[in-house]
């Protein structure tokens, strides 16, 4: 198993500081992962983001297999080289993107069978060949697949997900550590918890998962449509129901005072595509609130974006200047506010992991909090669909 | 005037290496600036492009006029701080792009009125107000406003056009004077030889010039259309009419063998958007010759795209993952082969001033030419319209 040590733990919430070693680094935790969904941060060199410096990087199995595939990827030298990106890397199984964006999606218990969103060829994940796509991609943290439901299925839909996401689990661990056992693979696999929003399903899963050595366990079927009330409520009762000595990963999580208030229930991972699809769309994250770059009130502002922020984009370009080439749709405008966006998230992470190491998690969290606050703008932060 | 040393001159060429003084540094020549259309070279993060470490960086009053506008370039600390460049800036002066993009357009003999391509709305740049746009964008060189012409346009059309562009050059210059002595801007102002291909035109254009103090002049209106042999004959016959104590700029050529055969015409200066353009349809230019990287023998490659080249993207990426990102048309994509491109053409630059000075410039173009037939695939060279 992937070695993870608790380092410090915060007095008045669960949060805690942690160290969980895999083959290609040390990730230090709570950690932000930032999506590469296939193969690359949008609009991000492999160079500029090893300056922004993430713990770990995520990338979707899914896109991967489809395209450059499997095989492509293996003769390429790995995912690693791929990516031209170094330090670790996780991989989610595919199980979400299936649900999300594949067509003619057919799941029975043995897997799932899909067209590909690309050119509408057929493809099946099961429980082992989704493991053995991550370890042929050589990926340091491997997913098991899972059912992905959206939040208002039935209860009889929800509970033979998670049964089968169990089962599932199992099939993939299995696989993984023969697959370890053969040599060639030191990576983790992680399990992940379904059930809903039905605790005592999430708490029936949690517990059929915990009997197995799963490297970590992650919470998924979350952030998927549910008002942000649920989210948290979710986060808070589900969260703590997962092995307390292992990592503890929320998928697909989420705008900054989600993170903070996760880190408080005692998650350790983070990854969400927010502050990379946003760029896209000129929003930026700061530590006093949103911005929409695009509004007029920009077009002549010659202060840098977060007063508060050392990244690259802050230190040469003005609000204008980056409102200026957002209008003018240069590509650039898509590296800025990604650069800025990830600096943002990925110094959130850290500074959470500081804080609770100092002991003042909760006085971190409230200072955040408010000053994010102080100049947010209307409309800047309900475009989770960016 | 600017200061212009020329320091050292090949024996067997007209090719020289200089030195040319401008208010944010000096530019050693001969070298090659990439082109920052509208304030930011397509995809570059400005530190990104410091790293590539060019002597100077071109910029297009044309669309700078147009969006953000003057006004609004001043406000936001001018042209440097908008791009977050600290490096030289050349401006062209809308001459060129009046000619090619502009809607309605009507020259006469005080200026050109055109229709903006973005929005329609009605703009009139004359030889003063094109020389004002580039003092207020603080430009470290300003061109003088020209009539640009297509290469078969008729003889009277041709000749009116370089009366008028001599004119407008001299008017240009008397508001730069008057605007220099009244402070605060210390940049240079280049003239602009035109002429079509009448080497008499061009002969009469540049001795009208030359009576006058500009810190520059160029060699307006060619690569325009006009196949390559007489491109080269043209270069060949029009740089060396030009002052040969002030610096020379071939305005939009071309390819690294147009450029090499150009610098042995004794050309200082240049601009292309050849590998900035390239790059967003794939197009790589490399010491081997050009490749295109969306070609299916690239996808199994794990090659670096150039053998010879020490450019982060060669360092990082091999051929199938940049042939995977073009293909899955990830915005990185443009990023990185626009990085490998101007690493490309920079570095030929640098390589050619190198020899110039040690005395070897006829062999090291030689070596150059003779390296890049020797991987250049089929099609990969006639692009220009990329």
């Amino acid at each position: 198993m992937l070695p993870f040590a608790i380092t410090s733990r915060d007095h008045e919430t669960a949060a805690r500081a942690g160290e969980l070693t895999t083959p290609h680094g040390i990730v230090r935790t709570p950690a932000f992962m930032p999506v590469g969904t296939a193969g690359t941060v949008k609009g991000i060199a492999a160079w500029e983001l090893a300056r922004l410096a993430p713990e770990i990087v995520l990338a979707n199995t899914y896109h991967l297999v489809l395209r450059p595939g499997v095989e492509r990827i293996e003769r390429l030298g790995g995912l690693h080289r791929l990516m031209g990106w170094p330090g670790p890397i996780l991989t989610d199984s595919g199980g979400y993107q299936v649900h999300s964006l594949a067509a003619r999606r057919r799941v029975d218990d043995d897997g799932v069978t899909f067209q590909s969103h690309i050119d509408g060829s057929a493809h099946r994940l099961d429980p082992e060949n989704a493991v053995d796509a991550q370890i042929h991609f050589g990926v340091d943290i491997a997913m098991v697949l899972d059912e992905c439901l959206p939040f208002d299925a039935d209860a009889p839909t929800v509970e033979r997900a998670e049964r089968r996401t169990v089962a599932w689990a199992v099939r993939g661990l299995r696989r993984a550590t023969d697959r370890r056992r053969q040599g060639g693979w030191g990576g983790g696999l992680f399990a992940i918890q379904q059930g809903g929003a039905d605790p005592s399903l999430r708490g029936r899963c949690s517990q059929a998962l915990a009997e197995h050595p799963f490297d970590g366990f992650a919470v998924g079927g979350l952030a998927v449509g549910e008002p942000s009330q649920q989210l948290h409520d979710s986060v808070a009762a589900f969260a703590p129901l997962l092995p307390a000595e292992r990592p503890r990963y929320l998928m697909g999580v989420g705008y900054p005072e989600d993170l903070l208030r996760a880190v408080a229930s005692g998650v350790d991972l983070f990854d969400c595509v927010l502050p990379t699809r946003s760029a896209r769309t000129g929003k930026l994250y700061t530590s006093r609130g949103e911005l929409n770059i695009k509004n007029t009130r920009h077009a002549d502002d010659d202060r840098p974006p977060d007063p508060d922020c050392a990244c690259p984009t802050c230190a040469h370009y003005s609000r204008g200047a980056l409102r200026h080439l957002y209008v003018a749709r240069e590509a650039t405008s898509v590296v800025l506010l990604t650069v800025h966006n990830l600096s943002f998230f990925l110094n959130l992470m850290r500074g959470a992991r500081e804080a609770i190491i100092a002991g003042r998690y909760s006085r971190f969290r409230t200072r955040v909090e408010l000053d994010r606050m102080s100049e947010a703008e209307e409309g800047a932060s309900a475009d989770l669909e960016g």
